[in-house]
């Protein structure tokens, strides 16, 4: 997993480690926070790859610096929504989450990384500069999304 | 993004001109998308800022490479949101914003950097590990989000 320069490697991997092993509990006073913390999170993923895909689409002109600062972005983003599916958080406020996440768990923690890593894989193709890079790994990150969203999250 | 040879460099230059000098609003297809974007990033903002003020308050037992996380996200995130101010976004959606956003812009600003200046003071705090300089640091931050709240947020 990459990070960004500026982060220090060992802390942020020492910090994600804990976080990612605390139960949803201890981020979270109540569930309704989680799924309002993890629909944020959602929000701004999609906003971001939003923004790449107006470039990789030809909607807006090809613009390296913009896709390297949004596909850093979305590698941050991408460790936290998996932080805030803790038990209890199915239903305590309108979601599109489906109770087979906790069902399936690890099928969707398998799902979550691959998201994560299809992430880390963009803002390597995004640092070539390469668009046709860009736009094989933006698709790639595409599909890790629509294979976890066609199972585990409503219609709306 | 296909033209004819002849003119796709002054396009191609007039429409980078474009993307880089729109306003933040550009960023947006709708009004409503801005508010949406710019309420997640303060819900994040608002959980994160959240996990280090449990630890300066004593509530939860102090770890600095938690701190040093959160500090990094806050940094990442503060600089988000004031994107999504643009003009026209005063009420397409249900939004807390006050109108005088927009009449007092410069203020507005200068509160928005006031704040991304303290979230970058924060970092260094927590890079020292020092949990009074940190205390000191997220005290400091928290006046500058109070700062801009009092005036430019609407009472729930």
């Amino acid at each position: 997993m990459q990070s960004s320069p500026k982060f220090r490697p060992s802390l942020a991997i020492a910090a994600l480690a804990l976080v990612t092993t605390l139960p949803a509990s201890a981020q979270f006073q109540k569930p309704e926070q989680a799924i309002k913390y993890r629909q944020s999170v959602m929000a701004l993923q999609g906003a971001h790859l939003g923004r790449i895909g107006a470039m990789t689409s030809g909607r807006v002109p090809f613009d390296a610096a913009a896709t390297q600062a949004n596909a850093d972005l979305i590698v941050t983003l991408s460790k936290l929504p998996f932080t805030a599916f803790g038990e209890g958080t199915d239903k305590a406020a309108p979601t599109r989450a489906k109770p087979e996440i906790w069902t399936n768990r690890a099928d969707f923690d398998a799902k979550a990384k691959a998201y994560q890593d299809e992430a880390v894989k963009l803002q390597a193709a995004a640092k070539t500069g390469n668009l046709d890079q860009i736009k094989a790994a933006f698709g790639a990150l595409g599909d890790a999304c629509k294979g976890c969203h066609d199972k585990y999250q409503k219609e709306l």
